[in-house]
């Protein structure tokens, strides 16, 4: 199995709450609270050791509130590579009714200085030569240019790192100038990579040929229940997933991720990685917690899974 | 300075969520959270330990989230003899607007069964005569009687030690039959302990000595501003704290029943003692933190405490 570097310069605290009713000014009584050390990267990190990897996380971390986070590595057998920063981790709080009424109440995350980017940088140099591939995942906290993540890219690349990149936005269109290894956008955020949002599937295959002339090697386009297309030296690949219940979507797509860079470090054929793969992310919507939470379960999904080479 | 044991059979993770409004069914931005590892007798525990004091801390603790109770007992130097139980601690979570508008969430806490009820009386027999003071503060857990609770302060009074004890509700009435040493309880409580509120002083007066009749040796009368009433064998005192900027009312009463557990075990003449307990509850309410933050500021504070001995 392979050694993997997963980069997470945002991290969050999710705290899901479930109560019958919000009053607003009031004293209310709720059902559960989820507390779960989350953030791309680590969501990625988490189901990459459940499929067998040797895991080393690094990022960002508030040194106020790490707890949570020191408890998920110690669980996990995660190598923690993460740069402390003073302050408190963003905390993402969901107020979830029965009604099925949600109420985000989002976090600020520290402000992270130029000593401290330096400082990621440098840990970077001195350990990336240990890993086969980095996934840089998630959102910028604040202090942090989009710039500066498209140095990170091209160090980690320089270094001979295959690199695995989901962002959106200004950070992703920065990203893509390093020329990543694999990309793994949703139709959205595809379109914000090209400056337009493709109408037609001819649009968005040009939009993607027009992102591998660019170096990057694998295009993986995530479209929800419609599934997977995937782009790379195999060819062009389509999933659908069967219908699942769905308990939760969040960490779907980083689940499809991780699957995807399970199925190529094996060297699997096309046809079984996307399989696979799309199986992970159809596994994960099932279920709250992140990770393989049900071998058997995956591998019925497996089974149901449909696959074609797309022309 | 003493070794002491508190109890607290339902701790609880507080979380104070600072946003400027709170949109129901939105998406809204927070300022800052701050998750505290809290109840009645972990916030007690935290000032004796300021105080100097050789801390034990026990009761019921959820497996599922206790690593930020795992962090404040290694921070304060706590012996952590929690029986610890399936599911998670109730959180608590108050949404603090700018406007002064308060939402509080409460969450339920887990079921504590007849096992494990049996476990912590089987630890408590086996460590308490270690102790010269075990403090039993807070409210129940599910799955626990009020009669149990009477039944827990009965095998350590049998032990010899001193026990405060500070509840409300059934579960002051319960424990009350055990006749423990020290009660602190508000007017609220006291009316409740004795079967209705007290309206004059020497109505209060009255209540009071019925309840040392019964065998509780100090009664604590915390009355928020108005200040402290104290009976007990060095006659009846009253203390008047200055004013102070007000942070936080949690924890104020905590605070005080530390004061008058320290004061009492280092043998302190009774203006002494009720001075410096009043001190140390009115520095409390100046901050959000437990403990003593702030030793010049308690001295100040002390200086400022009016201090008389009662007919």
């Amino acid at each position: 199995m392979a050694r993997i570097l997963t980069v997470t310069l945002n991290p969050a605290l999710d705290l899901t709450v479930r109560l019958p009713h919000l009053d607003v000014g009031e004293v209310n009584r709720s059902e559960s609270v989820l507390v779960q050390a989350a953030g791309k990267g680590l969501n990625v990190a988490q189901v990459l050791a459940d499929l067998g990897h040797h895991l080393t996380v690094t990022g960002f971390l508030g040194a106020d509130n790490a707890p949570p986070f020191d408890a998920l590595f110690r669980r996990r057998g995660f190598v923690d590579a993460f740069v402390r920063v003073p302050g408190e981790t963003r905390s993402n709080i969901k107020l979830a009714e029965v009604t099925g009424r949600i109420t985000d109440i989002n976090g600020p995350g520290p402000l992270v200085s130029g000593a401290q980017q330096d400082a990621l940088l440098d840990r970077l140099d001195l350990i990336s030569a240990d890993f086969e591939v980095a996934v840089v995942a998630g959102s910028l906290p604040r202090g942090i240019e989009p710039q500066w993540l498209c140095e990170l890219l091209q160090r980690l690349k320089s270094r001979g790192l295959k690199v695995a990149f989901d962002c959106s936005g200004a950070a992703l269109r920065a990203g893509i100038e390093a020329g990543p290894w694999l990309i793994k956008p949703n139709d959205q955020e595809l379109g914000e990579a090209c400056g337009q949002l493709a109408g037609s599937d001819a649009e968005t295959a040009a939009q993607v040929e027009s992102l591998r002339a660019r170096g990057i090697e694998q295009v993986v386009l995530s479209q929800g229940a419609d599934g997977v297309r995937w782009f790379g030296p195999q060819g062009t690949w389509q999933a659908l997933p069967p219908a699942v219940d769905v308990a939760s979507t969040v960490g779907a797509g980083d689940s499809l991720l991780a699957g995807m860079l399970h199925g190529l470090l094996c060297g699997w054929p096309a046809e079984r990685v996307l399989r696979h793969a799309t199986a992970v992310a159809a596994l994960a919507v099932t279920q709250f917690d992140f990770g393989i939470g049900d071998a058997q379960r995956l591998s019925r999904i497996e089974d149901g899974v449909q696959v074609r080479a797309l022309a």
